[in-house]
This record gives C-alpha cells, sequence and structure tokens, in this order.
C-alpha cells in the first residue's frame, strides 16, 4: 500500500493548489513519503518541493483509501494522508518543476479539472471540522466507480455512481 | 504497506491487552485492516473480534511506522494507526481467541512483557494529548534499533539504542 501526504494550504479564503501537465488535472501539492519519514516530514518536504513554501505544524484532517479495480484484482492501493496548513514563510514558485500553481476559491473548486475524490474531500474539509476518513474505489480507465465518506462518526455521502 | 488498527480502550484508570501465546507478550487489540474498510471501521471490528466489546466513537492518536530491517532491506513495512477509546458496550471475553485479556494499570505497563515500541508509544498517547507521530525500525531479530516520535510538533525521544 502505497502512501501518499498531500497538503491544502489556506490563505485569504483560497487554497493553494498544483495543475499536473499529465491530465491538466489540478492537485493539493504533495507525493510519496519515504520509508523512514513521519508523516508531517513528508507533507513539510512535499511542499517545499513542488511550492516552495515552507509550513508550519500542518494538521492532519484525513485519511483516504485510493483503489483502481479491474474485476477483482487491485490494481493500484494508495492510502492518502490529507493535512491541512493556515501558515508558512516563503514565496511561492513562479513556475513548480511539478506544473502550475495557483491560489484557488472555494467557487471555483466546483468546477476545477480535477479528481472528483480530491473534490469531495477537500470540499468536506473545508466545510466541516473533525477528522475525514474515506475509501474511494476507481476502474481501470481511473473513473470513480464508488466511495464511502465519513467525518466525526457521521457518514456524509456514499455510493456515487457516475461523475461529470 | 501493511495497515494495521490499534485500539487502546480505557476505563477507570486501566487500559484492556492481550497476551498473545507466541511470544506471550501482550498487546492492544488490533490487527490487520480489510483494503475497502474505513480506519474506525477497522479499529471496531477488531475489537469487537478479540475482546467482545463493542467501542464508540474511537479517537485516532497516532500514526507509526515499523520498519523491519535486515541490512539495507526492508523485510517488514508496517504502519499502524492506535486509536484510543473511552467509551464501550458488552463485556469483556472471559478468554479471546487470540489470548488472555486483562486490564492493566499504567504502573503495570513499565515492567510488563511488550514491544518496546507499543510501550513507549501508549505511554505517550497516555501522558500526553494530540497525535503521535512515530518511525520505529527492529533489526531480523525483531528487535528495536532506533526510533523517532513526535507528538504536536515536538520530538519526544529519538536513538534508541538497546533494550531489554
Amino acid at each position: 500500500m502505497q502512501r501518499v501526504t498531500n497538503c491544502v494550504i489556506q490563505y485569504e479564503g483560497r487554497i493553494l493548489l498544483l495543475k499536473k501537465p499529465r491530465r491538466g488535472w489540478w492537485y493539493p501539492p504533495g507525493g510519496k513519503m519515504k520509508h523512514e519519514e513521519l508523516l508531517p516530514e513528508a507533507a513539510e518536504r512535499e511542499v517545499y518541493e513542488e511550492t516552495g513554501l515552507t509550513v508550519r505544524k500542518p494538521e492532519l484532517r484525513g485519511i483516504l483509501t485510493h483503489l483502481v479495480l479491474d474485476e477483482e484484482t487491485y490494481l493500484e492501493k494508495r492510502t492518502m494522508f490529507l493535512f491541512e496548513a493556515h501558515s508558512f514563510n516563503g514565496t511561492v514558485r513562479q513556475k513548480s518543476p511539478e506544473g502550475e500553481l495557483a491560489w484557488i476559491s472555494a467557487d471555483e473548486l466546483n468546477t476545477l479539472e480535477m479528481d472528483e475524490a480530491d473534490r469531495t474531500v477537500i470540499k468536506s474539509m473545508l466545510e466541516n471540522e473533525g477528522m475525514l476518513y474515506g475509501t474511494f474505489i476507481y476502474d481501470n480507465h481511473r473513473s470513480l466507480q464508488s466511495y464511502k465518506l465519513e467525518i466525526n462518526g457521521r457518514r456524509i455521502q456514499q455510493g456515487y455512481d457516475g461523475g461529470r
């Protein structure tokens, strides 16, 4: 099970997202954890590498399992640790090695090209307090098939069956 | 990376531990997560299977990486999600399918036969608020070689170099 950290950095009502060239989708800065890293260390390192910012005390807000299922075989299994940060030092890179960076408003989040799981989870995180737990199942074309998502022991949504 | 949930159940100043026959060591109830389970679902299921108790709203208190290292190869890689619960229903099984169950005091924790990582993490969890992050490295005889442990962004201990 691959481990990935992502971090939603907030500043004046906007969040910092990164547009990766491969699909043209927007993502929170993040990436694969190294084996011996602590989770916040991984989140801080990835944010710095991709944005140039040094975040202080990122807070864990969600743990999400992403599974890519082909019939009965899991092609990919990933645990995503979603962090939130409100405090940072430094200046956002003009151009990240990974793609274009932009500060996005909550409204823009509804229409941006992005992974539906990321959209759902980031919106839930911004609208609620507490820890998010979720499982997202994709088919082998990377289209979201179903999910369950919980916050503070309350089931938010389940059984997504389509897409945009 | 295998994912494991453990849960420290507290009641009247004691915690419920399970003595597994293989080494004679004491562990918090828990076990391997299923792929599509949410983390709290896994913790609740494992507690029920091993103790007969139904815990309510277990709270995540720590995320710990356990690595078994043989020279430069990782023989085992495990992410342990440590939960805490104060509220439960049901009656503790007289005998668990996994071993002997007992309510243990904080003092007894110091001398009990158990994994040194578990001892350190459980004590830190009971003595502090906030989220614990740690990495524990064992040799191929399952003896703890080194670790780092952080709570609320503060490094608690590092560089353990011996043990029992």
